[in-house]
This record gives structure tokens, C-alpha cells and sequence, in this order.
């Protein structure tokens, strides 16, 4: 089931369910009300996409979870996973402009399959991550990579506004586990991998994050991103791929 | 005005302002609504006070902002202000126990002034930073000091939950630039500086932080640590005042 968060002309965001080319409007949040609908059906071509979430709490990232991108990198990550937050001001929809700020050095893209919490998870054991998950959607982990490097700390570098574009829906059902991550831009292939290559697999990443933050529904996990460095600059447009879910797709343009 | 967040038994939580020793009840939450009173006083006595806000989005932190902290952990500090974030989940109020979990190393206090943001802030002129301020509170950022330089990234070791005590109110009315900071573990003097001494100053950093993320209102800006390095434990106390907010104060213990 694809779950979008959508806006018709003149009316304030709506929840629905993708069926083929219309949208099937639901009361509410599913992620708070479940999936009542209203009877109502918008064309899918009437509706403007939007961030199919705005998390309450937390954006949470794992650097350097594919070994091939660790590599690249030459970074010495710890065994654990390796932790960071992005703010919710850094969130937008798909379409919806990555405005890239005046700083030193490119700024990446790094195309992750992101895993939305659905209810309120402490601890989770391991065998029972899939009780927390709603679904999964895409996420571009914008990232000023010299900044990353001079702060040490990530905040700043990984987090402006609009440094976190993700959907352009949330699919419930999804082998998570196995799935084809790829990123283009302006057309041209920049970097794939597939999740079965992640070094913390999604069982052991909701656990140990679980056990550190309570996680509320809404909640983004960030699974890190395969190899392929890449820079893009204004005018050029980031595309990134998962199958089973879409294509998200963000033009960039200087601030 | 000291605005307070308080539970009265069976009740729901309420806002209200410290008069003495009553609280007078306010209609809802002044960060979004105003002043409007009910006409209901409250005993001060009867009432447990609870964390003054919950942010919304983001509680940024300031790394090494007082230059004999920086130089007691031999720290490189970049130029700019160093950003962190902390989770919303780490927040909890005066008297909340904070849970240590089983991590190797020391669990440190750091006692800080915390700015309340009031409006919708993006790129705040210097100039212009007390617009966006809604008062000031005190602020625990605690640490597992042996994970911040493990993970490289500070997110985990300063984010876990109740990590980031705030309170016991929000004091709208304060020469912030001017006053002192001191920590005490169960009555002992721990730490303790003026935020004169900050090495960026409010106005810096709030046009600094505005200009990377919008802050919104409840968010929050811990402004760093003065000297004085500390570990707690276990059945210990660690109670933080800074003259003209009051004294927050709270128990610790083992998760």
C-alpha cells in the first residue's frame, strides 16, 4: 500500500492511499487514525505530492553503513552503528527545491531507504522490528561534505533546511531487506547499491537505536547510503530510485 | 515572568506564571497563545512542576563555547560556533530522574543557559536576536563522555533519554549575557562560570544557528558549558541555578 500526503488547490494537506492513477483519500493521519477513508477519490494528476511524513521527533541518520561508501571515504567508523540527527526544518517533498548554500567545497547527494516508525518503540528486540515499522520511503541525506569534516559534528553540514527531501510515498509493503537503491542526476547514473549490502541490517539498526531513543511514530531511520560520490550544483536535479516505492525527485538551485 | 508548565493532580498540564508562591493559570501555551489568564491561582506547594516546554523540533547544542572547558579537554574547536543536536526525547523536567544507562566511562553534567526561541527565526540579523527570544530556562546537557569520542558524533552520547533536563521555568526577563552559571553534584560546587565568558555571544549565535536552520518556536539553544569537569552517579544529585531563573534540580539513577 502506498500511503501520500498530498495538497488539491485550496485545500489544506490530506492523507490518502495510491490506487493506480487516483488517490484514495483517508479521515486522517494513518499514522495516528488508521485508514478510514472518506469515499472520496482525487485524480493523481490533480495532487501535488508532499513530504508523505513530518516527523515529530526525529530524523535519524547511520553514517558509513555500506562498506563501499566507508571505503570511498577511507573513514574509520566504529563497529557500533554510527549516529547522527537532521533537524525536521530540513524535510521537504518530492519537486520541491534543495536550496544550496553558499559554502566551501560540493555539496552530495546520498540516496537512502528510509524506514518510518509507526508506533512509540523502546528497546525493541531484535526479532521484533518489524512490530514498530509503518513503512518505508526515500530519502536524499543532503550533505556540505567539507563542512562535515571541518565541524566533526554533522549537525550543521547535514542539516539545513531542505537538506532532507524524502517520498514521494511511504509503501507499507516492501522487502526492505532487498531492494535496488539508485541515484541519478540529471539523468546520468550516480550511484547504486542494494540494501542486502548494508553492514547494520535493519533488524540490528531498530534495536540498537530503539534502545538508545524512545522512537515515536513518524520517525525517520536513515540506513546510510551506497557507494558513488557525487556533488550536484544549482539547476541540476537529483532523482533516486527504490523499487517498490518510486522515484523522488528534487531540482537544486543556490539560496 | 517566570512562566512554568505544571501538573496538578488529575489534571492535564497547564501553563501558568510564577507569582510567589502561587501560580497564575494560564489560558494555554504562551509560546503559541499569549498571556490570557483564567482567573485561577494555583498553590505553588500543590503543584509538580514539569519540563517548561517540549520542543517541537530541534534542541541545538553548543560545543566548547567557553574557552576553559575547550582547553580542560584539550579540545581542537573549529572557528565557527560547533553544533550539535539533541533529541526531543531527551528532554524531561525538574525533580525527572535522569537514567544512566550501562555505558563505559563517565556520565558528565553540563549546566547551561537555555534560550526559549519565540517566533519563526531564519537568518536573524545580529542586531535583531532578542525579536526571537521567548525567555530563558536552565539546561542539563549530559554526556557519556567515553561515547562522544568513540562515535566521533555526539548524537548518541548526548541524546539519550532523559539526557537533556530543562527548567524548573522560563524566565522572560533576564540579562542573559551577565550571569552566572553553577553546578553542584548532591550540594558539592562542581563546575560553575558566567556566560560574560561565552566565546560567542547570544547575538552571534543566534544569527549564526538561524541562518543554517529555522528555528521555531520552543526550540531550544543549550549555549554551552563553563569549566569545571564532573561525573555523577548513581543515587547522586545534580542541581544546576543560575541566578535570576532559579535551581533545577535532579536525581539520578541507574537504568
Amino acid at each position: 500500500m502506498k500511503i501520500a500526503r498530498f495538497a488539491t488547490s485550496g485545500q489544506d494537506p490530506r492523507f490518502g492511499i495510491v490506487d493506480d492513477d487516483e488517490i484514495v483519500v483517508l479521515k486522517a493521519d494513518p499514522l495516528f487514525a488508521g485508514f478510514d477513508t472518506t469515499g472520496e477519490r482525487v485524480p493523481l494528476a490533480d495532487a501535488r505530492l508532499l513530504a508523505p511524513v513530518i516527523p515529530r521527533s526525529k530524523v535519524v541518520g547511520v553514517g558509513m553503513n555500506y562498506a563501499a561508501h566507508r571505503d570511498e571515504l577511507e573513514y574509520q567508523a566504529p563497529e557500533a552503528p554510527l549516529l547522527f540527527l537532521k533537524p525536521n526544518t530540513s524535510v521537504i517533498g518530492p519537486g520541491e527545491h534543495i536550496q544550496l548554500p553558499p559554502v566551501e567545497g560540493r555539496i552530495v547527494h546520498e540516496g537512502e531507504l528510509a524506514v518510518v516508525i509507526g508506533k512509540v518503540a523502546k528497546s525493541v528486540r531484535v526479532e521484533d522490528w518489524r512490530d514498530v515499522v509503518f513503512g518505508y520511503t526515500i530519502a536524499n541525506d543532503v550533505a556540505a561534505r567539507d563542512q562535515m569534516f571541518a565541524d566533526g559534528q554533522w549537525a550543521r553540514a547535514k542539516g539545513y533546511d531542505t537538506f532532507c527531501p524524502i517520498g514521494p510515498v511511504i509503501e507499507t509493503e516492501l522487502d526492505a531487506q532487498n531492494v535496488q537503491i539508485s541515484t541519478f542526476v540529471d539523468g546520468e547514473p550516480r550511484r547504486s547499491g542494494n540494501t542486502a549490502d548494508m553492514l547494520h541490517q535493519l533488524p540490528e539498526l531498530i534495536a540498537y537505536i530503539s534502545d538508545i531513543w524512545t522512537l515515536l511514530p513518524g520517525d525517520l531511520i536513515l540506513t546510510g547510503t551506497p557507494a558513488g560520490l557525487g556533488g550536484f550544483t544549482d539547476g541540476q536535479t537529483v532523482d533516486i530510485t527504490i523499487e517498490g516505492i518510486g522515484t523522488l525527485s528534487n531540482p537544486a538551485r543556490n539560496r
